[in-house]
């Protein structure tokens, strides 16, 4: 499993992943599901879910092509998707959107039958989400089948994973308007919460953080157990949620 | 869908049911999913989820076996399972949950293939919880196989139904000192952050709140709609949590 979250707040980007993945309870690996680049003009995040052979498949592809623009030589990937066109020199994180969700789509299409014959899932979705310069900050959810939606001031958020046990606390306090170092406590709280009831989510988390207009992230930390900020926030949860309680109206008058 | 939870602290007993069931998102109704007796030794309430055909007939019988009794006559169910025992009458709580248990699962090997033929889901579950003069009170969680477990001081609750939304809150304030009202709280903000994300679980809620050696219930309430003390919980959540935010410690060094 995996748990994955972006906060769209008016003063930036919150992104935040955690690294666990399982073929089954008792085969548990590390792999990162967060990556980033950044260009003179742009700062892109992107993270997946589901299956992991489909979303790294995708980018991979992703960087092989930047990587090609970096060495001046021409790149097309074998799904016949992208035209020359990388993360790095798409125009618009629209176009972006469309190019990986093709991706996904003709991966998906290649593989998912093979992979469900072994009894495994072949779904797969991607956040993607950043800023490219003259155009306001963005953040899309990409599904297997190559369509996508785009994060919007009603719903400032959106998760892919694991995602019930870390929506309640989102729900009620991320709005657009919400600071940013609020944020990413907020993300951090999340997330908490969905490691302590989910096993196949689990540390280190990667969190970057990506304010608006600055097309570089202030923040692309691996966050690793036993981390003084994350431990006291994790850690001091509980108590804060007790003292919340507490100041909530009586309900006496139900237990005369 | 329904969400149900019972706290099992030293106090005593918090028990929360929704009423929101659902055959589709157009199909959407009202159901009692709480029922509660008290006998002169024992007081006891049932809650359940899954399939409402499977747990009506359990509940139904149950009642049909006490109605009996109460009129002095012999009661044998269609199911073969219980020998003239009635929820008022057998001696302890696991044999309760047994009786229970055998009745579910002869339901369900009764009706399983025909309902799954029509691409429904015959899957149920039930919580029972109360307390028998002499004995501590007792809460057990009652699968369609027919086999249980009790609810135990290392996780001092049940929940069943669409239990992801409301686990964390529980998770990290409630352990078995948890004073009643408190509990009460603790149960309603659960219920409010899963009506909140899942529109199968709704108001009106049923609360039955059983102190420890009372052998009655202190508070068995029907929570409508515009409840002014539910909503003002409800309601003041999503202001205790980002005070609650604010007080954890801060981020500020990972965004420098």
């Amino acid at each position: 499993m995996t748990y994955c979250l972006v906060l769209k707040l008016d003063e930036g980007l919150v992104c935040l992943s955690d690294t666990r993945t399982n073929a089954g309870l008792d085969d548990i690996s590390r792999y990162r599901k967060m990556f980033t680049w950044t260009g003179d003009d742009r700062a892109v995040a992107l993270m997946s879910a589901g299956n992991l052979s489909i979303t790294q498949g995708v980018v991979d592809r992703l960087d092989q092509a930047v990587k090609a623009a970096e060495r001046g030589e021409a790149y097309q990937d074998d799904l016949g998707v992208d035209e020359g066109e990388t993360v790095l020199s798409v125009p618009t994180l629209f176009r972006l959107a469309q190019i990986i969700g093709l991706k996904m789509r003709a991966l998906t299409n290649r593989h998912r039958e093979p992979i469900e014959r072994e009894g495994a899932a072949a779904g797969a979705s991607i956040i993607l989400a950043g800023q490219t310069r003259g155009a306001e900050p963005r953040a899309f959810l990409i599904y297997s089948a190559g369509n996508f939606i785009e994060c919007s001031a009603d719903t400032p958020y959106f998760q892919i994973g694991e995602t019930k046990y870390g929506k309640p606390i989102i729900d009620r306090t991320i709005r657009p308007e919400t600071a940013l170092a609020d944020g990413v406590k907020t993300a951090l709280v999340s997330m908490d919460s969905t490691i302590r009831s989910n096993l196949s989510v689990g540390l280190p988390l990667d969190l970057a953080v990506l304010p608006t207009d600055a097309l570089r992230f202030r923040t692309l930390r691996r966050i690793e157990e036993g981390d003084p900020v994350y431990s006291a926030i994790a850690d001091g949860w509980s108590g804060a949620l007790g003292a919340a309680l507490s100041a909530l109206p009586d309900v006496g008058e139900w237990m005369a």
